[in-house]
């Protein structure tokens, strides 16, 4: 339903990352070659790592394509953690509060895909945020309620669990009302260090995600391109889409998997959603 | 916090309602005298009923003191009931979905004022929210939660009761809450045919409301006056602050206490929150 | 670059122009078939007769496809005459000032194409505008400075002659700026009465253009559709591209004409831009 | 008709000049002591120094008082140099073209006050634009026309003397239409390294302009307070209106002055248009 782009690497201006290379998220939000749309109109967001205590974030309801204020950041902002999203509704309104990404803290989140049938669970699934949390909620996306799950979960101290039992708790829920595939995704979220990256569908048909082959492979393939000489062994980007027209340079995300990039060698694992457990320590489906 | 408009009589263009009186609405919205704030500039909306099954709404987050296309609305669109209203946030997000009038069906709701320590109670209220209207709800402000809760309690049945157990539920939830004054308001609410208007307060320092002079009764006053000629003898103006400088136009709304303009005499009646009853027929304060 | 929609006939609600067709002008904005893009999503405009000596405009620099103040206004506004345009800019700045339908008195305004090399001949051609005229541009782009072209060479008086010298003007400035096709359009305009509606470009190669076959010849054609039979035998419609998908509805306007939709006949000309004429009576060139 | 806030010195997170200060800029928009409308709420705008080559500027036609985007962007960048400016609007539309601070590569320009009768003068002065530059105007304020006028009689090369210029030309165009008095103004333009700022009015009756008292004296009168000692001595601010409490620490900028920040001493020093000279060498009045 959207588009997004994770950085993570040497500090980039922004518009190296949204507007430069070829097939552009920018080019994207107008022409989405794997997206559901071929459009995705519905508001973009971009959140980086810079001066304060919490990653800088700018949502705006307009199309990126023509935005002036994006094009003003992009060229005037730089950052070694970048997310960026262009989002196509999957029926809540567009407005600020529903664009990604969302933010809590240090945390970054932001989602491509949907809950399914979203009309019918969100009630039950807004109960099981904290009570603490629940008065950070701003919007009515699926995707903040996901995020603020994930966060009643545990997200800031094991990310990948707390995903999982975020995305066991809608599957359950979903069946519960008798929906076929609740949930749709990749997700990618940050705390300023490290990113995560999530690939699933309850169907097993998930959105498209890709990221990008280390750059010292990527130095030596290509030996006569600039760009990859400035960037930092470390630098990597995890995209709905692959940018650009570097042979060997994008590797798909296989389903029902994710990772991780963080200083050292990133990973790869396999993604299982974990349903609730009961009181009795029973998985209650 | 806001200030509002509500008018029931000949069908006139909204522009001789919001625009053309002296001290109208849209200096209001710049210059307010009787309210919390004196400047209104944090979106607006309108409401009317014409051709179609519900009634029209334009909600807008720009002032209103400078919107074009609200210039455009009210010069060429004219109606027999008019909710117009501008907003000066208690704090929820300037967006669309949180402008009034809310609509439901033929129901328009439009609020001033607040419920205390909203992030405080917001969940509980939620919760009391019918599930099949849950999904309806669109913004996050204060007082399309009261909306769907007066709904809940049947809104579309008994205007006045519901709204006294609506209130009712909200005070004793804040109190629940450690909340002093649970609820200030004025509230305007109609069916299309019928206005009901509302000013109470939990602490008893409600904001400004006023009705107009019946119309007979302002033309023996003012035979001069071109413009009492061509409104209805049943037409009527409710607002938070007097419009104009017609002598003797204007009475105030008494505290706890609620008003319907309807066809035939219209109504003053006083206003009882009612706290809701639990199992055993008990109030459960 | 855009595409727009011309109503004349019986009073319908806008929503049945813009919303319910098959291909409708919002399903265009965002899968135009014919258009120079298949995205039209910088800013949209609708113009409509009703109450009030001037016609009404809405203009919003959102996409059309996911506003919900057009959705509202097409659902409770009808009118005899309706404009509706959206936007693909081509280059100037996505504001309301921008939007078509530009509207002068009783006058309408709107185009699909460009001039091209704007920035070029921009100066050339404001110089031409009536001085007494030139205070009431608002925006910036090329569309506008033509409608104002168009007015200060006798719109009002003689459409069809002046939109002729004003592409006349246009292509001459051009040619001295060394622009070898200087416009491209397709245009409309009306007074309330009369729709006017022109096809041409320097090139040859202009946009398309069709208009609706006759309700009484459809009729005919398809004696069980029942929408036909609510339409009076005047009613008509001129497109960008064809809406709906009933057979034998639609004829392309040819290349370098214009028509004329009006109480009686209608009429299709040719049309000839008339190039300035210096003070010794003879052409400029 | 505006309120405006231009610093100069050690970077600070712009969020310290806006929103920090008692009486801030963001209080202005709502509060105006000294301005000619106690509301600023027709959109703002910032520009700052850092990351690329031209200085960024963000623009909102949103009020400035309830901007997310503002008060993300003030919290994560910061910048050595920084130009904030509220809008009242005159008559010209709401719209981000009509944002200060306006820029031209490395310059950034912004205003307080009107050309007075703008739509008759208008025209006559757009014709002084040099062609060049002309393309390059995207509003249609009187403040983006003024610093054109400035750019094309020299501006990169003399601020103070193309500002005298400039003056000049508003004044003799505005006094050739019968125009009492042609223009009132405070104006800041700067190219990164100096900032200079202008106060003057046809009536002699100008806006407000205050300056900050050097940093050494501050900290001399005022030990305990810590923020003044992690500024440079070189630091600057120039506002339409006192900000903070700290006595002693702003200046009036007398009638018919202006101001330079710069590197080692500060100036300032008398303002005097300059009307346009014929081809004879004496001026045209």
């Amino acid at each position: 339903m959207c588009r997004w782009l994770a950085y993570s690497g040497s500090a980039v201006r922004i518009e190296e990352l949204l507007f430069k290379p070829k097939h552009s998220l920018i080019d994207q939000s107008l022409h989405s070659q794997l997206g559901a749309e071929t459009t995705n109109g519905d508001g973009f967001g971009i959140g980086w790592y810079g001066v304060g205590e919490t990653p800088g974030v700018f949502h705006s309801v307009e199309p990126a394509w023509n935005d002036r204020n994006l094009q003003e950041l992009a060229a005037h902002i730089e950052s070694p953690i970048v997310f960026a999203h262009i989002r196509a509704s999957s029926g809540t309104p567009v407005q600020q509060t529903n664009c990604h990404p969302f933010r809590h803290g240090r945390w970054l989140w932001m989602h491509n895909g949907l809950i399914h049938d979203f009309h019918r669970v969100k009630r039950d699934l807004v109960l099981h945020v904290d009570p603490e949390l629940y008065p950070e909620i701003e919007g009515s996306s699926d995707s903040e309620l996901f995020f603020f799950l994930a966060l009643t979960l545990g997200l800031e101290d094991d990310p990948p669990g707390a995903v999982e039992r975020a995305v066991g708790l809608i599957e359950e829920t979903g069946r519960q009302h008798g929906v076929a595939h609740p949930i749709q995704m990749t997700v990618a979220t940050t705390n300023g260090e490290r990113v995560w990256a999530f690939r699933y569908s309850s169907q097993g048909k998930s959105r498209s995600l890709f990221y990008s082959t280390d750059v010292s492979t990527l130095r030596h393939q290509h030996p006569d391109n600039p760009v990859l000489h400035e960037l930092s062994d470390e630098s990597r980007l995890i995209v709905s889409e692959p940018l650009g027209d570097l042979a060997g340079a994008w590797n798909e995300v296989p389903e029902s998997s994710y990772g991780v990039v963080q200083e050292g060698q990133d990973e790869l694992r396999p993604f299982n959603p974990r349903p609730p457990v009961d009181k009795a320590g029973l998985t209650s489906s």
